[in-house]
C-alpha cells in the first residue's frame, strides 16, 4: 500500500494523507459509512457518492453467513453485486465475538458459532476470513482478531491479544498468499498500556499494510479510550494508516484524528438516524421531540445535504413519529454527510495548519454523556 | 374540472383522457402510488418522479390525526411540506370505516374515534374532512363517504350508501364555499346493482367534478367486483373522470381500463415490495425464494426502472431475507415502475387503438388467486 502524507499539523498529531485501492484514492482522514450486510441502511450507492464517501467497511463474517462469499463472487464480487465502485474496505468478523447475534465460542481453530437459520456448527478461521475476502474482492481486508470485552480481567485481555497475534500471522501468510490487495492488522489488549504495546510490536513484525485500533469504543468509559489511544496510536508506524474501529462520534473522531487516527467507521450515525436522533454542529437532538411538529427549519441549518436542502424537521418528525421509512432515509443521509463533512473539513485544517482551531471550534461541549448508549454497538 | 378525452378504444369502453389540476396535466388512465401519511413509503419524490409518477394519492384522515392539517398549512401546503410538485389527490378517510386502526363509530355528524396517543374523542365530519383537504392543499378532494364491508346485509348497504349520499351533499357545500379546485364524490352500494345505481343516480345531482368508485376491491370475490363494474361504470359521467378506489393488480387494472376507469391507486404494489413481492410481466414472484440466491438476473428483465438497470436478483434476494431496508426500497421502486408502465402503454395502446391485444398479451394468468390476501388492504 503507498500510504502518503501530504501534510502534518503543527500542533497536534494530525496528518493529512491519502492511499490507492484497486478502486481509487482515499483522503484521509476518512470516514466509512457502514455496509454490514452489502448495504448502508436505507441508503443507496448513488446518494453516498453524493455526500463524498470515498469507502464503505462490510463485514466478511456477516456476508460469509449470508448470502456466502461464493454467490458474491459468482455476482462478479461486492462492489458489482451491491452497485459500490469505490472502496470496499471488509471487516473480519472479529468483533462479533463480543456481540450476542452470532453466539460465538473461541478455539484456537477459530470463531466457532451456529447457523440462525439450519442450526449447523460453522467454524470461521483466520484462514478462511482471508479466504472469504478475496472472494468478496474487498480492496481492504482486514486480519481475523479475537477482542475481549470491555471489563474484561487483564489475564483475559493477555490471553485474547495473544491469540490476535497468532491469529494475524495465520491469516497474513494465508491473506499474501491469496493476494489480497491489502491487509491490515488489528491492534487489541484493552485500555491495558503494557498488553497493547506487546501487541503492536507483534503485529509489526509482520508488516501489514495497515493497522486496525480494535477493543476500544466498546464500553469503556471514554477518558480510559483517549488515555490508551494517546499512549499508544504513536507507536503505530507513520508512513502506515491507522483505522479506529467503531468510532463515529464528533469528539472522538476529533480527538482521535489530532493523535494522528486516519481512518473511522461506524454505525453510529445511521443507527442514530433511524432512531431519530440528528447530528448538528451544536450537538446532537431528537427529531421526534414534540417541539419540532412546528420547526421548519432544515434538520440542520446550513447543511447542503439532500435532506437538508429539501425537508424540514416538521416534516422528518412526523415521518419518524409515524415509523415512516423515508424519514428514517432522510435522516441517515443527514448523519452520514454531517460526518463526511466533519472529516472533509477537518482535512482543509489540517491542510491549512489551522486542525487545532477546528478541532476547538467542532468539539461539542456534551457529546459525552450521549454516547454511552451507544457504545457497544459501533464496529461494522 | 377540465376532462378531455382524446381517444376511445373502438372495440371497449377504454378511454385516453386528460385533465390538468394546478399542479400539471394529468393523462390517464393513470396509477397513483400512495402516500397515505405524506410518504410513499421508502421512496423519495425523486424516484417517483423518474418512474413516470403523476399524481399521487395521501390520506385526509391520518394527515388530520397526525401531523394535523393546520401544521401542513403552516409549512406551506402537502406539496411543499413532502416535497412533491405534481398532482395531489386526498382521499377522505371514509375507507378507515372497515379498518380496525381507528376503532371508528358513526353517527350522522360524522366519524367518531378515539385519538391512538391521547385517548381524545374526535369527531370527524363531512365539512371538517372538506377544511382538512383545503389546508393540505389537495389538487382533488374526495367527498367523505362510509364504506359498508363487503359481505353486509342489503339492509345494511342501503343504510351506508344513502349515508354517504346525505354526506356528500355535505361535503360537496363545503368543500365548493372552501373552494377546494375539484371535487370527487365517492360512489358505494357494495356488489348491489339497484343500491350502486341509486347512489350514482343521486351523486349525479350533485355535479362533483370527478368520481370514485368506493367499497370494491375490499374482500368481495373478483367476479363479483367486476360485474358490479360492467353493470354501472357506464352509468358515470362520459366527461367526467372515473376513480376505481384501491385497485392495483394488473388484471383488475386491464379489465376496468377496458370498462371506461380513468384513475386507480393503491397500496398492493409498496405492500408487495415490502413483504419481498416482485410484479413482472409473467406474473408474481417471491423474491426471497431461495433459488434466486445465484440469480443474477434483473428483478424482472427488460424492466428500465432504476432497480432493474443495475441490481440483480441475488442482491435484493439477500437484502429481503436479512430485512434490509434498501432491498424493500428497490422493491417498491420496481413495483410502482411496472404498474405506472403498464398504463403508459396502456395508454398508448388505446391511442393507437389495439387496446384489446394489448389487454389480451397483458393479462396475467395466474393474477387472481394472489390477489385475495391483499384486497383489504388495498386504498390509501
Amino acid at each position: 500500500m503507498s500510504f502518503k502524507i501530504v501534510a502534518k499539523d503543527p500542533k497536534s498529531g494530525a496528518r493529512l494523507g491519502s492511499f490507492v485501492t484497486p478502486h481509487g484514492e482515499v483522503k484521509t482522514p476518512v470516514f466509512m459509512p457502514v455496509a454490514t450486510k452489502g448495504s448502508v441502511k436505507t441508503v443507496s450507492p448513488g446518494e453516498l457518492h453524493e455526500m463524498g464517501t470515498q469507502a464503505i467497511i462490510a463485514n466478511a463474517l456477516h456476508l460469509h453467513v449470508r448470502p456466502d462469499e461464493n454467490k458474491i463472487a459468482a455476482a462478479g464480487g461486492l462492489h458489482k453485486f451491491m452497485q459500490w465502485d469505490g472502496t470496499i474496505f471488509t471487516d473480519s468478523g472479529g468483533f462479533q465475538v463480543i456481540r450476542k447475534a452470532f453466539g460465538i465460542k473461541i478455539t484456537e481453530e477459530g470463531l466457532n458459532f451456529r447457523d440462525f437459520y439450519s442450526g449447523a456448527a460453522r467454524l470461521y478461521t483466520p484462514e478462511l476470513c482471508m479466504e472469504v475476502q478475496k472472494k468478496i474482492g474487498s480492496d481492504i481486508a482486514m486480519l481475523l482478531d479475537d477482542c475481549p470485552f470491555h471489563d474484561a480481567t487483564p489475564e483475559k485481555i493477555k490471553d485474547v491479544t495473544d491469540r490476535t497475534v497468532r491469529w494475524a500471522k495465520r491469516g497474513i501468510a494465508k491473506g499474501r498468499e491469496l493476494g489480497i490487495p491489502n491487509l491490515f492488522a488489528i491492534a487489541q489488549g484493552g485500555t491495558n498500556f503494557d498488553l497493547r504495546k506487546e501487541c503492536i510490536e507483534k503485529l509489526l513484525e509482520l508488516n501489514p499494510d495497515g493497522f486496525g485500533i480494535g477493543g476500544l469504543s466498546i464500553g469503556e468509559p471514554k477518558p480510559e479510550m483517549m488515555r490508551i489511544l494517546s499512549e499508544t496510536t504513536h507507536m503505530l508506524p507513520e508512513d502506515k494508516p491507522r483505522y479506529l474501529m467503531g468510532v463515529g462520534s464528533v469528539n472522538e473522531l476529533l480527538d482521535s484524528i489530532a493523535l494522528g487516527v486516519d481512518v473511522f467507521d461506524s454505525v453510529f450515525p445511521t443507527q442514530c438516524a433511524r432512531h431519530g436522533t440528528i447530528f448538528t454542529r451544536e450537538g446532537r437532538y431528537n427529531m421526534k421531540g414534540a417541539k419540532l411538529e412546528n420547526d421548519f427549519r432544515p434538520l440542520d441549518e446550513g447543511c447542503q445535504c439532500m435532506a437538508c436542502k429539501s425537508y424540514t424537521r416538521s416534516y422528518v418528525n412526523h415521518l419518524l413519529r409515524e415509523g415512516e421509512m423515508f424519514g428514517m432515509r432522510l435522516a441517515s443521509i443527514h448523519n452520514l454527510h454531517f460526518l463526511l463533512d466533519l472529516v472533509k473539513e477537518a482535512r482543509e485544517a489540517i491542510q491549512n495548519g489551522t486542525f487545532e482551531e477546528f478541532r476547538k471550534r467542532r468539539t461539542l461541549k456534551d457529546d459525552e454523556k450521549e454516547d454511552e448508549g451507544s457504545l457497544e454497538k459501533s464496529r461494522a
